[in-house]
């Protein structure tokens, strides 16, 4: 081995302590850790940023890095590692340590005052915060961005590599163009379908065991990872050894637990999946923010909501449930989970609304960055552009602009993936039915072959090769919206008989 | 403020974080981490602890510490820092840092091998990760004990300064000639005491509800406070505002985590307690481990398993238990639960053969630091002493050695704390019942009294005051076993009527 790598190698090993730190402190405040806990935590966590920080940027890690970015005896793995470093040097080495430090403390409580403010609906509270994050997020993108590069792409490119306004503007467009009419031919037949028999009572704790036994069987390894509930359901990993996902459960909507645990598990089994050789390197995790939004949407969406999905599996749910599911049919049930309709909660939103949601935080994250938009108009802007676009008004900031974590997470830019994961995934179905026999994979109640071609053309890679790489490996072409849009055609067409 | 201790408390900030660290995924490892997660794991927490090794023992802490030791213008609170981190400095500069970074890899590691050991009932697959913890533990004892100390004293001074193999040979003496024939008076009548009742079948989920209760009822405060499960139950602490304590519960022992539960809460409020100038430093924690376990043992035992404690609480349990408890009476119900009879589980030991179970640890370690016994030869020492002085046999190893973490955590030393801590307790509740009505307290339901008085004798001072002065300054005199036996003699007559 190159004997700098090998060095480099000590440094990483550090600097992957501290992240993997990092994570369990914020999992554990997500979910487990007593409510006084924040404030002294997030000191602690402060501390661990600023010394992670400082073994990034450290003088012998620059040289290292320097020496060895146009090295030629590196495997693929190692060169990934040295490029992924170099980009995070870069980008780290230009905020100024106070204030990265100031930040990551920050961000270490901000999330319990989001917590809070939503919990008592009271924006008011997590303005500051919010408006905090908001000059942080904008000053690092300054000192960050390219000649000529607007803050929100430099902000855009940390989840997406390559993928500016100009590209997401036309995405979005698109989408405009097509879905709208789509879905208004849909809301015309909306009446059609009658979710009543999901808005039972359905126990949580029967709820739970149908999520856990749902996420072992679309491949989520109980060996190497862990269940948990916390206010909204997210994946986080220390390793591919150590992979956790969560859950929150609604008695009267047991499909909403339902599809976030089949969504979070496959985020899970992404990382479970990157190979041994990858994780605890800084290329351990997925490609990139909506690659692996695809592997969550494509196992919620494309497999978890399909008819074929559900008829092995239905009559064990019609078990967990016979009072309420004993007399509703497959079918019925199928056309239930996929109703379309405009609603205010983003992560309960069906395929073919979420990406307006999604649309919605794009727009306003614009406007944030921009300047156009202030912190404390928020609210109103939100409730404008929900009224236009998807005909609903939140009666409140729960179910309106604080329903999300992220901004509270310090992650600007990070939304749009949540679409272009969608599409990505629908670009990915697609080459997957023609190399293997999906529905027969689901209608046999065995997902291995379906979840050993994720792995094989997408999971293992890890964040060694990079998402426009993959796409066109597995498709053969570049990332094309279109499948997106066919897709969801196709699908709402047939569901709604249109 | 003194400004080169200013500075130390930037690098004490460091460490204090990278303890934590280490502390939650221990925390982690023992209460939810996957089970396969822990060879990859004990890799980041190998790394962190060599990170926190490289922070405490660098040079410009030891140029700081050296100028601090004498400073004449520190408070109490930062002459004690600085006394305690020239103590752990000077420990850990002697031992070699791959040495330590070795050493805490395997620790990582070794918790799960004998919680995989003790479920398989197969202590050989303990025997080679126990070697290496006992080679480690001498060989580091070796490089830092003091002129003409032993190596186990050097072990013992860790948990417990300046209680030595000496002082312990006539502490258990003193119990030898004291207790034993006490507890042979108490065998006798033993079958006065039917506990039969207390082996019904005794719902898991309203026994962990009722230990809820019972943790937030002596003073365990769930704003600042988490109770889990494990193993074997503990109690760990981010700060005083982040304090974890776990419990483990069996269907037909009731008792076991009811007064699992109180202990552990025991030492759960001590650090609640310890003051805000003092928690996030390094003596914010308790003063010695047997104080520690003076706290825990007092709230389990002098409190808990007094009947003016139950008075108030026992219809709370037989209301949650109607149909196992309803026709015993409080009285019956409290001979049952001091009832004294050798058995094979320590932390399942009544308060008279408490004592006795913590000796033949002491005795077992004591030779097997000074070679008088092989690793491999455990069970059969263990069994052939608990035959001995117990009058039991352990029918396997589960039972037998295996039964106790602290070996596999490489804490060896730390087992004679346990019999001080009771003896401490004694002492401590001797001088509290002089200056408060204890029982009067007890039977009103309200705890606050006996709570307050602890924080204020005792919990408060954290690590700043040493043991000996804290039990000087709380009872006027110096370590005094004669309380505790007086304390058990007295209790027992009474409960035995001899």
């Amino acid at each position: 081995m190159n004997p700098k790598y090998e060095e480099l190698m000590e440094h990483v090993e550090k600097t992957e302590a501290l992240k993997a730190a990092i994570v369990l402190f914020d999992w554990d405040t997500e979910t487990l850790a007593p409510p006084q806990a924040a404030e002294l935590t997030a000191r602690m966590i402060g501390s661990l940023s600023a010394q992670y920080f400082d073994a990034t940027v450290n003088g012998r890690m620059r040289e290292l890095l320097a020496a060895l970015k146009d090295a030629e005896d590196l495997s693929e793995a190692q060169a990934a590692v040295v490029r992924k470093l170099n980009k995070d040097r870069e980008n780290m080495e230009k905020i100024p340590p106070e204030e990265y430090r100031e930040f990551s403390e920050l961000q270490a409580r901000s999330t319990s005052v989001w917590a809070r403010a939503k919990q008592n609906d009271d924006f008011e509270s997590f303005v500051p915060v919010l408006k905090k994050i908001v000059d942080f997020s904008r000053r690092f993108a300054g000192y960050r961005r390219k000649e000529g590069q607007s803050l929100y792409d430099t902000m855009l490119d940390d989840y997406e590599e390559g993928f500016t306004k100009e590209v997401l503007d036309s995405f979005f467009l698109l989408l405009k163009e097509k879905i709208v009419p789509l879905l208004k031919k849909v809301a015309q037949k909306n009446d059609t379908i009658d979710v009543s028999p999901l808005r039972q009572s359905f126990d949580i704790g029967r709820q739970e065991a149908f999520c856990r036994f749902l996420a072992g069987y679309v491949g989520f390894d109980f060996e190497r990872g862990v269940l948990a509930e916390s206010e909204h359901p997210f994946t986080t990993n220390l390793h591919n050894h150590d992979v956790r996902i969560t859950n929150h459960y609604y008695e009267n909507a047991p499909e909403n637990a339902i599809f976030s645990v089949i969504h979070e598990s496959g985020h899970g089994i992404y990382e479970m999946n990157v190979s041994d050789d990858l994780t605890q390197t800084p290329v351990g995790g997925g490609a990139s923010c909506g690659m692996h939004e695809s592997q969550s949407r494509l196992m919620e969406n494309m497999i978890g909501r399909s008819q074929a999905f559900w008829e092995p599996v239905y009559p064990k749910l019609q078990e967990t449930f016979p009072e309420q599911l004993a007399g509703l049919s497959l079918s019925d049930f199928c056309k239930m989970i996929n109703k379309a309709q405009p609603g205010l909660i983003r992560t309960e939103a069906d395929e073919l609304t979420y990406c307006l949601h999604v649309m919605i935080r794009y727009e306003i994250e614009k406007d944030l960055i921009d300047g156009d938009l202030r912190v404390e108009d928020l609210p109103a802007a939100w409730s404008q552009k929900y009224e236009e676009y998807l005909g609903v008004k939140p009666q409140n900031d729960r179910e309106g602009v604080l329903q999300d974590i992220h901004w509270s997470q310090g992650s600007i830019g990070y939304f749009p993936s949540y679409a272009l994961g969608n599409a990505f995934a629908a670009q990915i179905y697609h080459a997957m039915e023609q190399e293997i026999d999906v529905d027969g994979a689901l209608r046999s109640g065995d997902l291995t072959p379906v979840t050993d071609w994720l792995k094989e053309k997408v999971h293992r890679f890890g964040g060694m090769r990079r998402t426009k790489q993959l796409l066109r490996d597995i498709s053969g072409e570049d990332f094309n919206p279109r499948y997106y849009i066919d897709y969801l055609t196709k699908k709402f067409t047939e569901i709604y008989e249109l």
